[in-house]
């Protein structure tokens, strides 16, 4: 193991520790230099920028990368975003120091559940270099030291824009080394076993190297593997809005983890429903790949599936079609398959929208919408460091809280358990208080 | 590994779907049942415990166990106390289907975060039947199934109270396999591989036995290993106090995860404090192991400590005592030897309590009062399933709020995202709401 990167992590604890104990305004203040930095550093960042896109036209040319990572490298035409991602960020209100519960346990003795950073994070993500000051801006407005690793295609621009974001923040007194780079896949290697300093990884990327990290740590590991969300269209839908809601879930953009990859159809409804969406399916090119069901109503627009094609996230112009008997075999069909991350229900039967909500088993169930609204943006928690498929600590689009944890604050004024036990014990009076805890 | 394991495992997932769809008058329903068939069955209990009794007893007399493990094996003299566990569960308010925020995202497109059970836990706990009862009751209270291991000396107990909890529970309606009782070692290790079926192992019992569960499994682990926990006498301390609160957080319960194992001085109070203690512990015969300049003010009295000793927990009537020049030496002790598990400071000065507070990276900080209050019940929480040091989910002491998730639930008539991108995009309105989603 690397000894360079236990130094890193080690000194993020430390940082961590530091990060832990400053206000919220010391933090926005660094936040607003990073904006500064990102303007008065601009060329020599563009400079950077551009001989990775040199590279990358290169390798494309080899075609030895696909063509949109070029696009995705380019920081030239969305340098403003950066700092508006900052900015956007740092108008958020505060997530740490928030009183989550507070309790009398006896008199003059209180508790306070107080919201504080999680610690370390580690977060590998894909070759978007914006991607980095997102999730830099996150940590620090959250109090966490993070270790990155992005993408080595933006390996210039990550390093430059890592050393402008630790100058910045450190010039405005944020403890050196909470933010860390790292930069070979066995600097990654090596943080894995790193559990004693670093709190939670979270891993962006392909399927399976989201499950190679999952598999390789014992480090909390916040994110998903599949996305493989489905819509049902029940009985008693409403054939238009089923069709609208059908396609935009699976055309709207094939490429994220909220896009559909399988329609479900009550078998009632699928004549009617199947003739009307195949049209719409058919002028966005999506190739459907049916049931026996399917094919017998569609004829030859449909390619037979198999029980592989229910497990297969396409991230694709193709969509999975099954017929169901009945609600209870869509939601079997949808826990047994899926990958518990975004389910809709298309229905005007507000008792199968309520079965549907409560039995399936996924981080968004939706009722007459998109699957593609499940997204921290678009559920209003600001930016989002990811889409949780985890049942702990963390589901969904996770935004600033899914960065804290809480410690409990309990304020005596020489208070003693034993006081509490034996032949005349004090009563514990267990009242719900209305104040907060403030430092 | 066992199919035998495996089966209990995949239908206490199919058990846990349908519970999670149970109301909470059918789940108070099925507590009742339980408090009634062992009212009922109690005859049978006994002398099913009789019998781990007279085999423990034996094992005692060739002193292959300890002679205490008897008195926590024993349920006739406790047996009231097991229905009152199940009261006590019952009478909690639901911890499921509760709004934990509800915003509109547009007109008409309504998010809510809803409380939902975990799924399956699995738990291993220590020799104590009433252990299983008690667990149990938390489990399904909060919507999950279970997968229970006890102590290998309790057995028989645990089987018939395993299978009379099942029977009353599924007679009142609860899915069956919703609770299952591993019986060896084997089964224990067969769980670890299971993560596609068990979302989360609570392991109970000697930090060896905790280290080896989060060092073998994928599966996430809630608890602690260790519980080294300090009590800081600060510069500004009261000596009485601080002598009251260092010897109710040592000795009121040595065996347990909140008893303190380190006492660190401020070098300003130390010889005033020292000497006010030492008969305190004395008293009380508590072994001391200080510091070379705890030794030159207490002389003979102390044995020397060494760098072992910060770190280890005693459980016994041993504390280890440092002299530290400033607070912030005592808070790099406690973050570098400590738990991060209950720490406490004595001060009068306010401004030292907060600095405490906010520096110590430990789920509960606590200011002028023991160390040994950090527990469920004490914390107010009802009963507990344990303490955990761990940052992510849970921290502290976990009731039945540590046993839930949650779901997003979007309500939509026909929304999808299209409209809300491209030339003229519907905006989003992120409004708070004041209601509660119900089914």
């Amino acid at each position: 193991m690397s000894t360079l990167i236990q130094t890193m992590a080690a000194n993020a604890r430390g940082a961590a520790r530091e990060l832990a104990t400053r206000s919220a305004e010391s933090r926005d203040a660094a936040l607003t230099a990073i904006d500064a930095a990102l303007a008065e550093r601009q060329a020599e960042i563009l400079e950077a920028n551009s001989r990775d896109i040199a590279a990358a036209e290169k390798m494309v040319q080899a075609g030895e990368i696909a063509a949109p990572l070029l696009k995705r490298l380019q920081l030239d035409k969305k340098y403003e975003s950066l700092s508006e991602m900052v900015r956007s960020v740092r108008s958020q209100s505060d997530p740490l120091g928030r009183t989550q519960s507070a309790m009398e346990l006896a008199g003059g003795l209180e508790l306070y559940r107080v919201s504080v950073p999680i610690g370390v994070i580690g977060v590998i993500f894909e070759s978007r270099p914006d991607a980095l000051v997102q999730i830099a801006a996150l940590c620090l407005k959250s109090g966490n030291a993070v270790l990155l690793k992005g993408g080595r295609e933006a390996s210039n621009s990550n390093r430059i824009l890592a050393e402008v974001i630790e100058a910045a923040t450190v010039e405005a007194g944020m403890p050196s080394g909470w933010i860390g780079l790292l930069e070979t896949r066995e600097d990654v290697a090596a943080i894995l076993d790193l559990h004693h300093d670093i709190d939670l990884l979270i891993p962006r990327g392909s399927n399976e190297f989201v499950q190679h990290i999952m598999e390789n740590t014992n480090i909390p590991v916040m994110g998903h593997a599949d996305g493989i969300c489905h819509v049902y269209v029940d009985a008693a839908a409403d054939i238009d809005r089923a069709v609208r809601i059908a396609v935009d879930s699976k055309t709207q953009y094939v490429a994220v983890c909220n896009a559909a990859e399988t329609l479900l159809v009550h078998r009632g409804i699928a004549p009617k429903f199947l003739a009307a969406v195949a049209p719409a399916f058919g002028a966005g090119n999506v190739e459907l790949r049916g049931d026996a069901a399917t094919g017998e109503i569609l004829g030859e627009q449909v390619v037979p599936a198999t029980d592989d094609d229910w497990k297969t996230e396409y991230l694709d112009y193709i969509i999975a079609i099954r017929v169901v008997d009945d609600i209870g075999s869509a939601i079997d069909h949808i826990n047994t398959f899926g990958s518990h991350h975004t389910d809709t229900i298309v229905t005007e039967d507000q008792d199968a929208a309520t079965q549907f909500i409560s039995a399936v088993d996924s981080a968004s169930v939706v009722h007459n919408a998109s699957t593609r609204f499940a997204d921290g943006f678009r559920y209003g928690l600001g930016a989002e460091v990811g889409i949780s498929t985890n049942r702990l600590h963390s589901r969904g689009p996770v935004g600033l809280e899914g960065l804290t944890s809480y410690k409990y604050v309990l304020l005596g004024n020489g208070h003693v358990v034993d006081d509490f036990e034996g032949d005349q014990p004090q009563p514990y009076t267990h009242r719900l208080l209305d104040n907060h805890w403030s430092p």
